[in-house]
């Protein structure tokens, strides 16, 4: 394992005293335990947005605390759910009064654990709502989750949901908008490659230089199969069509196209993906309204990428166009 | 070699064409010859600037096309120099009447290329200024540079000029304001693995599982020594004590401290290798005064990071600090 840290077990405080010293004024980074609110936290009258995970999905979800999307992120050690303390402290942290909503991707650790931070939150006087998020349609159960992955959606639901936070609706209202960021998205990823967890020292799982593994998760746990290598039209095709298919999205449909670089692709390559997405989608009469494209939710150092559609209406893609200043989106009005 | 690519042939000019499609109405991509441009230029009255280079580099330089940066960029073919005319289109695409900068990395191809394009656009009638940027400290020449080669100011001096052009300043004072920035910059960059260019379909140099590569360029072109992995301090003290020794900088200096991913190292590792620097010049009493962490100037997929430091003053703090509406460096007022 080759790795820019010291020792493994430091990488993840390591990793937040750096988001600590490159964010000042705009982020305050909490060590015991560890997790990032906006500095101004808590906005009094703002529904507030926590959400976190395992690490090593940089910049997901640190990267997307700021004013217009997250309140709070909690990171756990490398794809390892965080602890309830966590969680908890930092709903306590950004509570402004007017609710806490908890995004949760799909995996069963996270789950449980923001369920429980939930619950000692509302014991302690908070109002906190929950929204699991289950987008990845590759597989049914896996590694680590019963039901459905949650991956790319959760990117866009945070910015969503963010936004509608910032305009001072309500707690129910923004829990609302992301079931239906959630009901409205499908995603499917693949790699080229493995990541390395640094306290595994070596490649969570095999890859010949000819295979490549066909809805990966974001751990490398498996997806659909492994099969040959193909030229990047192949691969979008196969991704895409399961995506579509699965909603489905139909002709007519205004979407929000995403395209994620897990972690070691090129943007090169990425927008090599983009322009494919865009002609399945084209040929099949599915406007691409809005897209992202780069590495926003990553798994370490692994080689792939993953496609998320979210069905648009007026009111979806407004709230994507508002505001967001965080370190991993950023746009102005 | 796994890349999500087609043909190699071919990757270039779709990346361009799945740029075009991420950016409508913000980035024009000309695709006969390739070059990218601002929506809205020429800006009349301001100085245009425009740089160029090699592919494989993303975002650098395309990714810096936007208000308050660059007008336009004139990718090459992967790790080769853009062609005088496609240099020469876009100077005259984006010339709004108050001259044109050229910001050159110092490599041969390019300088040569450069200032081919600068004398064709200047018997057109264009006002032409070049600044050349060399502020790698790892070696003075190296496979395709005469003197030192041009990395990571190159970044830092596109958003500072553009700043400045922004705000109407003349033509010499903005190539003036490059010169200082190049002359304020240093840098240097180290590779755990290798890149893989998409025509040679293999790695273009060899590192064991237990090497690494010392003041590696941006195209794998060999550095001052290969020596045996070690902890993240260790490496970000050799890199940064070259960078420091060489200008030098001295206590008391106020820099901004720029971290770059080469292309497949997770932020949280840059985060990271951001920690042991801000260490390294704190205990110098070197201040970091502002910062930038991420992958900016890449090198395809290759594993590694590079160091740069440019000395501040009132003046380069301001314009660092000015709005920048590019997709790859976004920021308000």
């Amino acid at each position: 394992m080759k790795k820019l840290i010291n020792r493994p077990e430091d990488a993840v405080r390591e990793a937040l005293e750096g988001v600590a010293l490159a964010h000042p004024g705009r982020l305050t980074v909490h060590l015991d335990p560890h997790y990032i609110v906006r500095a101004d936290a808590p906005v009094l009258g703002k529904v507030a947005l926590v959400s976190g995970g395992g690490s090593g999905h940089e910049p997901m979800h640190g990267g997307f605390v700021g004013p217009g999307m997250l309140d709070a992120a909690c990171p756990g050690e490398v794809f390892t759910s965080p602890t309830p303390d966590q969680m908890l402290a930092a709903t306590q942290a950004v509570d402004g009064g007017a609710g806490v909503l908890h995004i949760v991707k799909n995996y069963t650790g996270d789950v449980m654990n923001f369920e429980m931070a939930a619950e000692l939150a509302r014991d302690a006087g908070a109002t906190v709502e929950q929204v699991v998020i289950d987008d990845d349609v590759a597989v049914r159960d896996s590694l680590y989750t019963a039901g459905r992955r949650g991956v790319g959606a959760t990117v866009l639901a945070e910015k969503i949901c963010g936004a509608a936070a910032e305009q001072g609706r309500s707690l129910a209202d923004v829990a609302a908008l992301c079931h239906r960021v959630n009901t409205e998205a499908r995603s499917m990823g693949m790699a080229l490659t493995s990541c390395t967890v640094p306290m595994a020292g070596k490649p969570t799982f095999t890859l010949t230089d000819a295979q490549m593994e066909i809805g990966i998760g974001i751990h490398g746990e498996p997806g659909r199969e492994q099969r040959a290598v193909a030229p990047v039209h192949e691969i979008v095709a196969l991704l895409a069509q399961a995506v579509v298919e699965d909603l489905p999205f139909a002709p007519g449909d205004e979407v929000l196209a995403f395209v994620n670089g897990m972690g070691a692709t090129p943007l090169m390559e990425l927008h090599i993906v983009f322009r494919e997405l865009h002609r399945f989608l084209d040929e099949r009469g599915i406007a691409v309204k809005r897209c992202l494209v780069g590495p926003y939710m990553t798994a370490l150092d692994m080689a792939g990428c993953s496609l998320t559609l979210l069905r648009l209406d007026d009111e979806l893609t407004a709230l994507w166009d508002a505001p967001v200043d965080t370190s991993g989106l950023r746009w102005g009005a």
